[in-house]
């Protein structure tokens, strides 16, 4: 039987398989144990299915966001196909694919300077620091990141990828790096290549085409007729592969010229072919001209990316594994540890095969859930589907049109910028639009301080709330002052400053009712034995009320004088009323 | 009649000075109207009483301060003379005495490095923060500084402080400024000056002999015969003026000796006689070399200190304003703004007389309330007593002996050294030693990375609270989950993970009592929902009691599916019981 979990500071609702053997044990570190000895014929065809789907949505995605991280196409494919073994492994939800996504390929753009040797290391010490925060348990750092910090950053990262793709829609030339110079570059009366931006727009009405089809699909049911039903699927099918569809044809379109001389298109040009070498990440660098770029300096040019790409690495797994872990296995195993562990790990041995840093991926977990995958076991289709592309496929790429692949990606970030979670804070919560832009606006210029920016802004909220608690005053011939919230130290001038106030303008005697206060500090306790010896000076009475044990215990270890305390307003009214010679 | 003060937000409690005339008002803003007018002469001989003890206490200290401040012994009483006439002013207690103090020398020997030039610039700037500081009503800063924190400060303060004076009691040469390097110092075998040593320990003895019979002196009554109550003046006397007392007699020992040529004791030696130039502080500074350091430099190399000095200036005012501020004018003027204000404008215009920074004085406080003074004018009395030393007793200040000097300091600091703290914090408190020890030990280190340290650990104890609220559980047949304190977007992952939990080992019900909530942030509303639905997807059901209507307000606004609420956990209890398909 589980033991019962202690209400406070345990963080392990693996409980269901920490069973007192070992290889329950053991099954909670390797969730593949749990499964595969049940697996069934029947799920093969499922994850294969959805496997080979994943695989066409990732294939086209990688190289394209690749291109966005700044690094050679093939380094998309590198970082595509490691999650899937590990997640197989040690993963807890059937759903979940890890790899290259938009975020962190533009967080990778920023801090590797389009340098894979740079990019290969990053993932190398992302993974590291994933791992570490599992193993040490410091996820309650990621609780300090609040909802509109996290909206921001996605929204401001969803415009400037969709921006930075612009110019390889419109097949700009010499476009800046920054995104305020890329706005100016973008709008600057330029030569637009005519086939880049035909091709791209048709690219885009394409996807966007697709996904609407999909979503205005309505759900299937066995009742309709046969020949519906096939069209449905087929419609199905090809809207939830048109990544690869739209990038296929593209490709067949650019290869058509090319092969007769006309280059039209911009092409995605050279690409290394084959498997990437299975070798140790590059501890140091060594550049063209012969100088050596050491750990330490490539780890102080890494900089603030140390700390930005693992913990939003974590954050999107974590989102997605809260999004689509639960929905199979009954007791949903919650913990942020899982998500660490495993894109730790995938990050650790992605540096092994030349992979930039990698996490959940919303859109193509979403793709998995949706062919009905049953185990993890379809994220190595998947991860077979990248490498057969690397194996065979390379020369291929070679003639995919730039303005595809960033089609590809503008329709994929769009859905990241949400509009309407304006909106929302401004209905339900108008302070938390304070984060949120801050974090949104700063984001554009370096994405650090936006996330900085953010969760200072949203913690010095926080600490506000502690130093101003709200006050409510009533009148019942005496002043009863309720706290309603807990009484830290930066509360305690404040509320020293009112109950003087109130003092003054109210009557002589004061009851301070405090049922919500949960814990004090020494600060509170010496200030209350300030304004106890003041009260008491000036012949005033003051009475706490609703004190919890522990607190009352606190305060008479402390040795207030003149300490009055009794169980409820009502008994302080009676006390004060009855006996107006108290003090 | 006063306007009733709003509960939240407002900051005045100067109501009794916020009279609609304008008289009134500029008597909140210039004290010195309420009482002068009705000045009577009998206050007269008090303050003059006061003033002049004080003075002899302020001479002998502003000496030994401006040595610890690693500056000419004159910079100590050009110190000393402003705060009288600012406070006399713009002062709201007859008690506060503002100059130099141990804490603030200790600072300055910090940041300015023996450079009278850097003492007076910092003393300007510190000076104009601190005003800005009251004007932008940015006292809500020093909330964030727990009492353990300045307990801590001013420990390692007071041992640094006292050790730092040991090299002038045992006459050592050549001791380091870095606080180990000089515990090494002190400790290895050196010669001792004899007559220092001797002269040292007697003056010290003879200090804790006069506070020992000060302290032991009981209270004086009028009908005690006449030569006991003389006896007794006498030696209150004494021992209130004993700081002069013990340095005139060691000054008439060293010239009685030099004027013979025995160069017994390390005295102070040459000064400049008279008083200061009236000038504005300098904003730029020429090295004897001829390089000029600009002002951006000198800020620069001030750095840290124009951050913690004007905080820690603060700091001491209001708390000596607190301790000694409300005895006398009924409704206290608690208002920090007073204390910010007249140390902000003693600093501005000591700057202009070549002062280092000030702030107030708690020994010279006690002395001056203890004394009987009526008004702030006798420190008016006090700064003429300074004056008249500048400019008559300066060549008599030569033959001050370091080591009486340095006895002063040393009796001044040791009870700054409140070793009694720790064990009240461990009766009291036991997780506050953590903020405590931290300021303590890195103080030693420096004295900024202390008081930062202090604050980071204090906060984060606080944000922990925040994001770990304790849960108490109930089992009514149904589990009653009792949140003790508020929901803020820390605690929420936390929260529902531990909701989590308790479903999966107890009931398929829960009720979750909100009775402490007070508000709720967006993060909070968006787990919720998530929550909610996954409650849901599992068939359980989540009943939320005791919210108030402000909370109840946002999530309904926030439309959160399957929001259940009752009132009380009773009506909640009898819900689910009496309809058992409740859901």
């Amino acid at each position: 039987e589980p033991k019962a979990v202690t209400a406070r500071g345990r963080r392990c609702p693996l409980t269901e398989n920490l069973a007192c053997c070992s290889y329950g044990a053991l099954k909670a570190w390797l969730p593949i144990l749990s499964w595969l000895p049940r697996y069934r014929l029947t799920w093969l065809k499922m994850d294969l299915i959805a496997g080979v789907t994943v695989g066409l949505t990732v294939v086209p995605q990688a190289l394209a966001y690749a291109e966005v991280a700044g690094l050679p196409v093939q380094y998309g494919l590198y970082s595509a196909f490691v999650g899937g073994f590990v997640y197989c492994v040690f993963g807890t939800s059937k759903d979940v694919t890890l790899g290259p996504t938009a975020i962190m390929s533009l967080l990778c753009s920023y801090y590797v300077d389009r340098d894979p040797v740079f990019a290969v290391l990053l993932t190398f010490l992302c993974g590291v620091i994933q791992t570490s925060m599992a193993i040490l348990r410091l996820g309650f750092l990621l609780d300090f990141i609040s909802y509109p910090v996290i909206k921001g950053f996605t929204s401001a990262a969803a415009i400037t990828i969709g921006f930075g793709q612009l110019k390889n829609l419109l097949g700009l030339q010499n476009i800046s790096q920054q995104f305020f110079l890329q706005v100016y570059d973008t709008f600057r009366p330029a030569v637009l290549r005519v086939p880049d931006v035909t091709l791209g727009l048709l690219c885009l009405a394409t996807l966007v085409a697709l996904t609407f089809m999909k979503s205005s699909l309505g759900p299937g049911s066995d009742d309709l007729p046969v020949h519906v039903r096939g069209a449905r699927g087929l419609v199905w099918s090809f809207s939830t592969v048109r990544n690869a569809l739209v990038v296929i044809c593209a490709t067949c379109l650019s290869y058509s010229f090319e092969v007769y001389g006309h280059h039209l298109f911009t092409i995605t040009g050279q690409t290394s072919a084959g498997l990437p070498p299975f070798q140790a990440p590059p501890f140091s660098e060594t550049t063209p001209n012969g100088t050596v770029i050491s750990f330490n300096e490539i780890v102080l040019d890494l900089g603030g990316g140390l700390v930005v790409i693992p913990i939003m690495g974590l954050l999107e797994s974590i989102a997605i594994a809260k999004a689509f872990g639960e929905s199979t296995t009954s007791p949903p195993p919650r913990s942020w540890t899982v998500s660490a562990r495993t894109a730790g790990l995938t990050n650790i041995m992605g540096s092994f095969v030349s992979a930039y840093p990698v996490t959940g991926s919303f859109g193509r977990t979403a793709v998995n859930s949706q062919t009905g995958v049953c185990t993890p076991a379809g994220g190595v289709v998947t991860s077979v589907i990248v490498l057969l592309s690397l194996a065979f496929l390379m020369p291929v790429f070679y003639y995919i049109p730039k303005a595809s692949l960033a089609a590809v990606i503008i329709c994929a970030v769009t859905p990241m910028f949400d509009y309407r979670v304006i909106a929302k804070l401004w209905r339900v919560k108008k302070p938390d639009l304070l984060p949120f832009l801050a974090t949104f606006l700063l984001s554009f210029w370096q994405v650090q301080y936006g996330i900085v920016a953010g969760v200072v802004v949203s913690l010095g909220m926080l600490l506000y709330d502690v130093a101003r608690p709200q006050l409510k005053v009533r009148d019942h011939g005496v002043l009863v002052v309720e706290l309603d919230s807990g009484l830290r130290f930066p509360a305690m001038q404040y509320l020293s400053q009112m109950l003087f106030s109130k003092a003054l303008t109210g009557g002589q005697r004061l009851v301070l009712d405090c049922c919500h206060v949960s814990g004090v500090d020494y600060t509170v306790v010496d200030e209350l034995r300030d304004l106890l010896r003041q009260f008491q000076q000036r012949g005033e009475v003051l009475i706490f009320t609703g004190l919890s044990n522990s607190v009352l215990e606190v305060l008479l270890e402390a040795e207030l004088p003149g300490l009055k305390h009794v169980e409820s307003v009502e008994a302080a009214l009676q006390a004060v009323s009855g006996t107006p010679s108290y003090n």
